[in-house]
Order: structure tokens, then C-alpha cells, then sequence
């Protein structure tokens, strides 16, 4: 396959930190990306280029290119972390190994991205994916699925038979609602508003409490007497999500993995963390990819695509939007909020 | 020695929890302690009764009398937690080899109190102190000298070179100090007056801020930055102490042992949890006797014991006041604030 000198791609406008914070939400990709020409990467020592078939939008990727994630932009380089696509060229034995399979792969903070034709990532850390796996699952492989695998590995560890979710509708929050079915954990799913509800009963949530119900903080804590949940999984860390921290039982942890609301949160019992042994802590995926051996990252993987591939978990696209018309299209179909955009070269 | 019917106690006049949240300063006890008369109690299996010979005055204590501490009260029941005294009569194979003995003893909560002439504890807290230790060093032996020792050994197993503590011209802060410096840990104590400043420093604190200063939070961040403190250990849970955790480096410990301030902090950086892996928890001694091996136990106790009596610790006593002018007396003593108040039947 010849490659070309050039490539399309979604360009980063900003650079470094915005020092901003308004939260994932987007109305417009105009202040953050440009779509636009830019050289084809070349991979450096260990490295391989992967042709794109298919990228996916994460609540991180927004957060990166407004310049509110953990890791600095770099002015110019393509946006997006993850996709799945096929290796074209690389250095090393395990790029020679990889080259002309389809793979999954997490790469863009360091320069090249995953909105673009093609992109540069480390070998190391492709993973090979299976033909029974649909791109679909395949492009959003590794940072939702193995954070919900890994974030519910904790709540299976702690002991506890039940857990809180905050904003369960996202796609974390559906495929989290089936492992806990099967698990036989009671997974007590937050959401802002009922038209999930019962999707996500159906896929594997025992308790659907919603924020605009009167009964809400009633319902609440009657669960959290029956039910004694010690884990909430939390992507919001606004003062629901505190409140949600203060109503549970001795000894609840809660892990914050995300921040989509800018409110402060205000601690009301900090006495609780005294007589109550409760915690806060913070939950990432690219900690956790650090910390783990190769034998846990292998299995979780495994396990991963086990689960995709049998159908037990699937992802739900609601728009796949061709990178030429994502300035246009992308805020839109992100609004609808009820399922993962994909962008496709 | 013959044991009286009645005995000379300060009696709580408040039921449970109060639901209040005023803090632990108090400008009266009137409110909540009588100075009367009670029946002398009568110790049950495994206990023993002590005579009491010197009471101290914690914050624990103005807590649970107000009705804020983490136990309810017991309306005419003795106050106080903690003291020293003499075992006069008691029941069980541990008891008849107390007998005689001066010990060291924290009770109160179930009904019996330091704050009178007599107390029933269960005989197994008991701590046997030997000729060489003064009773004003025995009768906050426990509290306060074990709460510090125990978090001290929290800064040290975590690895950290250098810990930040709030509210540090408290006992326990100055206890700290000469720990700190014995293990070459360098102590960053923050007072909210200069007054005991240069005092804090001879007794062992490194780096001493004042809150007024204005130049606080440049020092705090400076200090952040050279001794990379990555443990706070923190009275008062106000929004100081939640700034000072958000200026503190990367997988920082926000260790919350009481709550001091009524106000309720705000997290500004939820996101540090995420990216920083910061962490908040609770401290309570309780929960460590509970937790700790009886060797952990002793060992501890033993090395308490020793420190006071080589003098590398004191109490420092602002007043020793009699039960009977203790309603009097008492708030004023404890608005000095540079010391330990004593109580004597």
C-alpha cells in the first residue's frame, strides 16, 4: 500500500492548557479545531503507522481540545485518542509482527491523532482485534469498556454487593449496568432525566433513581439502608454527587473519574471521613495502564473483546460522521447524548 | 480503703446528639454540665473502678458534651473521657492484678466519666504507668501523645520526607513536632497567630506559616514545591485546609482527624483526584485500637510512656482547676489556648 504524503485530518487550534473549565459540553468545534491538510506521520523507533478505518468521541477528547484535560495540546497536531484502523508501516519486531492487522490503539496527547486519515502510535500499545469484532466496538475499545472492566474490578474487590453510578446514562454507565447484572451486584444508576430508565433496567441496572424526581433523596437513602452501597463511581463530582457521598453508609468510597459539571462540590459532614472511615479518591484509566502487569493488562483485554464479540456488550452508535463534516455535524449528534459518535475518514 | 456511696462529678445535662454543628469552643458549660453529686459506680465483669486523680480536658471532650461528637450522651452520666488515678476494687483475673495500681484509663462515652472523683473502665484499656511519669503526662497519656504517635507513623510508612499540619499550636501538634525532628521529617505546622510560633519551631516544627500573613500562600506554595508535602494531617476540615490540599503536589493525602471549623469546605480541583490521584480520609484513634494488633498496641503505649519519661515530651499545663469551680473557671482556662487543661477531684 503507497502512502501518501498528505492526509486530511481534524487540527488542533489551541495549544497547552486553556486554564478554563466549562465542562465537556460543546456547541461549536470552530474555537478548538480546523479540518484541513497536515503531512502523514512517520513512525519513530517501536512505533507503527496505522491507517484509520474509524475513531471514536470520548468525553476526554472534548475535554483535550478545549484545553481541560490533564495533558497540554499541541497547536497543530490531528485531535483524537482512540480508534481502531490497520498497521501500514513500523519500527521494531512487534511492528513487523502487527503490520497489516486491523488493531485498536489509544494514542494523540503526544502529537499525532486519531481524527485523521492516518496515525503514528506506539506499538506496544496496539491491541490486535479479533475478525468477529465490529470496528464499531473495536474503535471504542479500550477507553470505556476497560474502564468500566477495571472501575468494576474495584467495587468487586471492596466487597460491597452494591454500587452508585452518576450519569449512568453514558456509555460507561450501560456497559458497567450488564457486568453488574451478571455479577450479581445491585448497580444503583443516577441519571439526570427518565428517558433511559428503562433502557438501562434492561441492560442490567437494579435501581434507576432520577435527579428531577421529588422522591429522589428519599428513594436515596432507602436504598442506601437496604441496599448499603459503598462504592460510587462517579463522573460528575458536583454537589449531587457529594450529597449522593454524604447519604451512604460507614465506610463509602467515593471515586471521582470524571468532572462534567464545574460546580464546587462543598463537603457537609467532613466528620464522616473521621467516624464514618469514608474516602474520596480518583479513578484514570491511563494510571491504571501504569500500575497494572502485563499479564492483568493482557487478561482485561481478553476479556474485553470476549465480551463484545458474544454480544453480551455492544456499542450503541447513534451518528458516524465522516471527518470533512464533523466541524458541521459533530456538536449536534453529540447533543442527543443517547449513544457513542464515531468519525470515519 | 473504703469506697464512699456518693462522689462530687461534673453530669452531663444533655441526651444523645444534639444535631448542632457550634464547633469545640465553648464560652459556658452551663448549658451542658451540672457540678453535683452521683452515686459512686459499681464496675461489672472485666472492669474495674479507678479513683481518679487527675482528669484532662481534650476537644473531644467540649464535643461531646455540646452534643457533637461522634457518640451520644448520656444525660446523668460523669463527662469527661480521659485521666489517671488509682484502681481500688475491681472484678476479674486482669483486675486483681491491677489493683493498687496507678493507671492511665479513657472511658466515659457508655456512662461512666473522668470528670468525678470515681470511674468504672473496662479493664483491659487500662495502661499501667510506671513511678517515673508526672499525672499530668498520664492523664492525657492516651488521647492525644497516641493520636500523635499513630499519625506520625502514617507520614512515615507513606514515605514522604515532609507532612503539612493544621491548627499546630495545638497538644497534639507540639507533640508532633518533636517527633518529626527525631525522624528527620520535615514538619510544615500552620497557626492561625504568630504567638506560639517561635515555640512550635524550638520544639521541633521546620517551617512554621501563620494564616494571617499575606504572604501565606506564596510560602505554602514554595514549600510545596522544594519539600513536596504529600500528607495533610488536619484538625479543622475549613476551606484553608482544602486550599492547602489543592496547592499540594501529586498523590497527596487530605487525613481529616477533626473538625474544628464549621465550615464546610468546597473542592475546587475535583480533578486533581483524577489526574493527581489525591486522596481524602478520616483518622480516629477508636478505629485504630480497633485495627491494631495487642503487640502494635503495646509496643505503641510503651514508646509513649518512654518519650514522656525522658522528657523528650511534656505536657504543658495552662491550669489545674478542681471539679467544683470547674464551670467557672474552665472556659476562660481554655480560651489561653497554648496548653493542656487539667481537672482534679
Amino acid at each position: 500500500m503507497t502512502v501518501p504524503e498528505t492526509m486530511n485530518a481534524l487540527i488542533l487550534k489551541g495549544h497547552g492548557l486553556s486554564g478554563s473549565r466549562s465542562g465537556a459540553a460543546i456547541d461549536t468545534l470552530e474555537p478548538y479545531l480546523d479540518y484541513g491538510k497536515l503531512p502523514v506521520p512517520r513512525p519513530g523507533p517501536g512505533e507503527v503507522l496505522v491507517k484509520v478505518r474509524m475513531a471514536s468521541v470520548n468525553p476526554s477528547d472534548l475535554y483535550f481540545i478545549k484545553g481541560e484535560y490533564g495533558q497540554p495540546r499541541v497547536k497543530g497536531a490531528a485531535a483524537g485518542f482512540e480508534g481502531v484502523g490497520q498497521v501500514i508501516a513500523g519500527n521494531g519486531l512487534y511492528a513487523a509482527y502487527l503490520k497489516g492487522k486491523r488493531v485498536a490503539f489509544v494514542g494523540g496527547a503526544a502529537g499525532s491523532g486519531a481524527w485523521a486519515e492516518y496515525i503514528v502510535v506506539s506499538a506496544a500499545t496496539c491491541v490486535v482485534i479479533r475478525p468477529a469484532m465490529r470496528d464499531e466496538d473495536a474503535a471504542g475499545h479500550v477507553v470505556n469498556p476497560v474502564t468500566a472492566w477495571t472501575m468494576f474490578d474495584i467495587v468487586e474487590k471492596s466487597g460491597s454487593k452494591s454500587f452508585i453510578f452518576t450519569a449512568a446514562n453514558s456509555q460507561l454507565g450501560k456497559l458497567i449496568a450488564g457486568l453488574a447484572r451478571d455479577k450479581n451486584c445491585a448497580m444503583i444508576a443516577i441519571i439526570r432525566n427518565e428517558s433511559q430508565a428503562a433502557h438501562l433496567e434492561e441492560l442490567g441496572a437494579k435501581h434507576v433513581l432520577v435527579q428531577s424526581d421529588p422522591e429522589f433523596g428519599a428513594k436515596l437513602a432507602a436504598l442506601c439502608k437496604t441496599d448499603k452501597p459503598r462504592i460510587l463511581l462517579d463522573a460528575v463530582a458536583n454537589q449531587v454527587a457529594a450529597d449522593i457521598f454524604t447519604a451512604m453508609p460507614a465506610r463509602a468510597r467515593w471515586i471521582i473519574y470524571g468532572k462534567l459539571d464545574t460546580e464546587e462540590p462543598s463537603l457537609r459532614e467532613p466528620g464522616q471521613f473521621i467516624f464514618m472511615d469514608k474516602k474520596i479518591e480518583g479513578y484514570w484509566l491511563a494510571q491504571w495502564f501504569k500500575r497494572a502487569s502485563i499479564i492483568e493488562k493482557l487478561r482485561t483485554l481478553r476479556a474485553v473483546q470476549n465480551r463484545f464479540i458474544s454480544g453480551k456488550w455492544r456499542t450503541e452508535v447513534v451518528a458516524t460522521i465522516p471527518l470533512s463534516e464533523a466541524l458541521v455535524k459533530l456538536p449536534a449528534a453529540l447533543r442527543t447524548g443517547d449513544g457513542k459518535v464515531m468519525l470515519t475518514p
